[in-house]
């Protein structure tokens, strides 16, 4: 492989100059990953900020791929308004990307504006986590290094000059409004990218043998995957807003009572004296001895989780210090971090650290870093686009960058303290995937969530499909099925005072009043809790494949299965790892349509085998996973834990699908410390062939975390 | 007046080295309106379109106002990204404008894009008729000349450097969104607006007493409001876009056989030999004998009016000259016009004078010159902002412009022929007074258009609330209240075969089955038609005074009661000329909530006497109309004609409603032509005092077209 592409580098360095159109410059930055570039590209951009090395051995063992064209035929241009990309486009190839898309998948011929924003304003692109990048069928990533607003025309502009003059037809419709816009002839040989503004442009082009291959040398490149602290793959939930100390300790007790798992349980705004802006200063009205408290929850199992955001209030020991490192503009009368100056970072990190993350707190949830034209009643909030800030970059500049820089700056306090986390972010951006982070959202629309979650995969981000209250018990349960069926399976009850399976409906919670079947409701989450305690090491092992081969835990069908056509539009289904299919339900079904691809499907709660490349109508209870596995897989499930403790041993049951001779890996760690970096870690392999199971465990860590306890055929 | 205004002048001249900025200009345009410039404005830019001249001697005539600041307290900076201006904003202050906005009303606190688009997108700005000018309570508007996309933040931002330490204090709220995001306080001393890509920039300012008399400088200094021909107030309706010259001669005698009023038919896209885009070509298989046709519906009465858009397909005669005139990418397939090149302009022009107007076409509608980022399914249409047209204006500054520039290419066939019109456009612009257009939409939300006919006044735009098909026969009625309330009462039966009235559901419309009690609602929607009818003398000479006074004919309250705040927030409601308000009620309701400013008001339907400066709940009818009559009124009244003919001789009741003496005028003119610039019309004023009518008529108009028929006193 390494050969293959010394030699590519080879004929580029013969060839370079004859290829290359006078203004646009091609550089080879690792294996499969080129630069194209012409003019001045700016000085504040994604990869600018960059701070994790590529994982340069890993993208040298991917297989390799080829640009469906030549990298010249990238056509840049240069003129007053901004700069314009033209990447070619062929026919039949399928777009995928732009970060976490809510309205859209697939997105050949759509036009899109990956821009940072809370509302995804009728699919125009917005999102909390957009990317200016895509990735296409034949094989191939295209990244714009940019931080500034961008339009992406996905193949759905005609060019004058491409025009050959087309017969002279009446329209054949025209009664009705489809009819008229209708435009399905309108695939255009080429991705137009309008970068209004700019003086000159970076282009990214990730290589690749399929859109997995080409998605994995993406993240390989950013630094690979993030493996969360493994008691984040258990379960969050964020406690109500007003709760003091001893609330939150009551509200700790129930889990633990009632064996309902809980690993991490988040404060919201009301910790802090100020919030909107934040003081970053421990409420003790509320919570009188946070040190202590902080301690007393760690005994119990609980990791503890900071809400806040970024907008620093006069209230604020870090105002003083900050106020010379900050935009020129308030919000919520708060200072706005320079986040693009690693002096205002630094400010903000170590307060953290000494006040935070060395006391014991696990992680934060970074919030409102995104951006909102239109929260509640047309009231936009966040800083104008306008502003500037000490570091010289711009407001729209640091609109697209502000969650990613945020994100960067707390996760480096953990990594700095050989710590991992995981966190929550509202807002992020390119080459985010080594931050272990989840991103969410105040749309609650379920039906998104999912697509979310399939769209995760094309982002280097994970996505966090929150449960808050419900519309019925019914819409509680599919949605906590999604959840754990996720990358981070959490309950946001900042406005509840106690759970919603003991209450769905928001007014009756906070009045105290319990449905009258809640123990029942109760016992059924527990029943999806468990399972997702149970998913732990699986998931967990996915993480390890993301991180250390690129490979997204949760992604579209059509990364694992490129030559099925009738993947390319399936958004409702997604990959977790290897091995597992989910197809979740929302609110109103009790059943629904799946699409197996090829090969054969067991329904995990029916163990019923399913041929594959084709479509079925399948019916799930709501205690029940909506999740089908793989033949020849080896399904690792654990006895479920209350939580993730540090000396937490996973008795494993592996459940093989199907007769032949085949295996898995589990990854063992110590799941909370970079150490796994310097190669302390093991690769627990699961065999099985000629009807015995092997288990092999190779690598420097010396405990064991995982005792394989049986094995169970499915067949 | 006059010499208040010399005053001013000599006053500026001998101070304005010492007051101005080093960069900033200021130039006095007319008389109260002026300019303050600095840095190299862009070439392409609303005001460098404009063509008619400004009303100089009505301007001087207009009420002197002041600024409340000075108008070099306008900051204007240049940077890299673009210029920012920052406008005093004082506390107290209310603002409106940026043209026909969906969603705001009041902008105060707003961040508003006001960028064109077919799609509101929930409130940022985007619409058909954007404008990117405001007004003030305190009596003045601000005009940034631009075409690029824009940002106003109408005071919602606050600067580090205008921030003294506030109190630290813990956010009162937290509990819900709503507390958390509150922003009420957050009114910033300025409005900043943000032009990326600017390099300078001229910024006009409207000096005046209140909202209205800064508006009315506005549409003065725009070359004086739109006087439409006098037929265009009167009912359009548009056929099924598939009707052959027989259906529509059918539907011709439908109106005439059953009294149903109206005026002008419209023909829809496939009058056309190729539409989407258009080829501006007769289709023979539909129309085999178009002049004919155009000459027979004339003798009946009609004015036909045209759907096109100004795509050119390869089918039209237009397309070869144009090619190379035109934007560098199609829209349908179609040229896309470079109006910004007068010889594109009169190309189009020209082909249109001779085919359609010299043949009797009485106007056009102009569909699509807007742009849509998400309609249907996500398929935008129209050319990408990255466009750029050999007259070197760029994509988006077409975007913006297109509709103006494609309006003001039409008007001016019209205007070269004397002729006048009343044209139908889907986007327009600054400066767009003078045009006789109405904007409409596809977004039909009656609460919506209702709102838009209050923000047209601030606009220079008419709007016209189309009527397609309703949810239920209250609907259609409610709906039918509000379009002959408006500048264009309009029924849009593009897809349906039969009168709305006749068949309120699409599909049994267009299967020939119609509803059971067609020809009571037939009965009922006649009512409201010859109200329409009957009002067309009063709405006249409200389009008089737009033009020659630059009075919205229908604007909001606060335009009329400038010192009632609560007629500051009110957009359910609006004034028709100077004596109707208007407060229209949607499907569901059987009575609303009416705010009567000071003064006393009689409810036109039951003549029931209100006292102004309260709230009622009053009950209006299917077949009424929502409207409230001032005290001291003369409302002239008109039998009601089925059309309106050039020899139309209106018989007039002069409804005078209390006790006072008091008076009124119209505006008489042949109705058809520009002559009435040349003063040729006459003003017919009503008196009454003493108990005792007069009427008298001045001016050089040799016909007479109001015959004074009775009076009738109400109090």
């Amino acid at each position: 492989m390494k050969k293959n592409y010394l030699f590519t580098l080879i004929l580029f360095i013969i060839f370079q100059a004859a290829f290359v159109p006078a203004n646009a410059q091609v550089e080879i930055l690792a294996p499969g990953v080129k630069k194209i570039s012409a003019g001045v590209p700016d000085k504040f951009t994604p990869y600018g900020f960059r701070e994790e090395l590529p994982m340069t051995a890993a993208l040298g063992q991917l297989p390799a791929g080829k640009l469906p064209f030549n990298i010249n035929d990238i056509n840049i241009s240069v003129n007053n308004r901004g700069v314009i990309v033209k990447i070619p486009l062929d026919t039949g190839e399928q777009l995928y990307g732009f970060g976490l898309q809510f309205g859209s998948f697939d997105q050949l011929g759509l036009k899109i504006k990956p821009i940072v924003n809370d509302n995804p304003l009728n699919d125009l692109g917005y999102t909390h986590g957009p990317t200016t990048f895509y990735l296409s069928t034949k094989g191939y990533g295209i990244l714009i290094n940019t931080a500034r607003y961008v339009t992406f025309y996905c193949g759905n502009t005609d060019a004058l000059n491409d025009h050959s003059k087309a017969p002279a037809e009446t329209h054949k419709g025209g009664n009705s409004v489809q009819e008229l816009y209708n435009n399905d002839n309108k695939v255009s040989g080429s991705v137009l990218v309008d970068i209004p503004g700019a003086k000159g442009i970076e282009v990214f082009v990730f290589e690749g043998t399929d859109v997995k291959n080409a998605m994995q040398r993406y993240n390989l490149f950013s630094g690979g995957g993030a493996l969360p602290a493994i008691w984040g793959l258990g379960i969050k939930y964020r406690v109500k807003a007003d709760f003091n100390q001893e609330q939150v300790g009551k509200m700790a007790a129930y889990f633990r009572n009632n064996h309902m798992p809980c690993d991490i349980l988040g404060l919201e705004p009301k910790w802090q004296t100020a919030a909107y802006s934040c003081s970053y200063v421990w409420n003790k009205n509320l919570f009188p001895s946070p040190n202590t408290f902080i301690d007393t929850m760690k005994n119990k199992g609980f990791h503890l989780n900071l809400w806040e955001h970024a907008f620093v209030s006069t209230a604020s020991p870090l105002y003083e210090p900050l106020k010379t490192r900050a935009g020129n503009y308030l919000v919520w009368n708060g200072l706005v971090p320079d986040f693009a100056d690693s002096t205002a970072s630094s400010l903000f990190a170590n307060y953290h650290e000494e006040t935070f993350v060395r006391k014991g707190i696990s992680g934060f949830k970074m919030d409102e870093c995104d951006n909102s034209n239109i929260a509640f009643g047309s009231h936009a909030w966040s800083f104008p686009e306008l502003s500037s800030f000490p570091s010289g970059i711009d407001g729209e500049q640091m609109h697209q960058l502000f969650g990613l820089l945020y994100e960067k700056t707390v996760f480096n306090i953990y990594k700095k303290n050989n710590l991992r986390t995981y966190l929550d972010v509202r807002a992020s951006n390119d080459f985010a995937s080594p931050y272990p982070s989840s991103l969410y959202s105040d749309t609650y629309d379920h039906k998104q969530y999912i697509r979310l979650i399939a769209n995760s995969g094309f982002s280097g981000m994970n996505w966090s499909p929150e449960v808050r209250e419900s519309n019925s018990i019914k819409d509680l349960m599919r949605r906590s099925q999604t959840a754990v069926l996720s990358a981070q399976a959490l309950y946001n009850s900042w406005y509840l005072k106690s759970p919603p399976w003991l209450q769905i409906n928001r007014q009756k919670n906070n009045a105290g009043e319990l449905m009258d079947n809640a123990s029942t409701v109760e016992a059924d989450i527990r029943k999806l809790l468990n399972f997702r305690m149970s998913l732990i090491p699986y998931l967990y092992n996915a993480y390890a494949d993301y991180h250390f081969k690129g490979i997204p835990p949760f992604r579209a069908l059509v990364m694992d299965y490129p030559d099925d056509k009738k993947t390319f539009h399936i958004s409702d289904e997604y990959m977790i790892g290897n091995s597992i299919l989910a197809a979740p339900l929302t609110e109103k079904e009790d059943e629904r349509i799946v699409y197996l691809p090829e090969g054969n499907w067991y329904d995990y709660n029916t163990n019923q085998k399913y041929i594959g490349g084709k479509e079925y109508t399948i019916k799930t209870e709501l205690t029940q996973l909506p999740i089908f596995i793989k033949e020849g897989t080896i399904l690792p499930l654990a006895t479920p834990v209350e939580y993730v403790g540090q000396d937490t041993k996973f008795e494993i049951t592996c459940f093989v699908y199907g007769n032949g001779q085949t295996q898995a890996t589990l990854f063992e760690d110590d799941g909370t410390t970079f150490n796994y970096e310097k190669g302390n870690y093991n690769i627990v392999t699961l065999l099985w062939q000629k009807n015995k199971s092997i288990v092999k465990r190779s690598g420097q860590f010396k405990n064991t975390r995982y005792m394989i306890k049986k094995w169970q055929l499915i067949n």
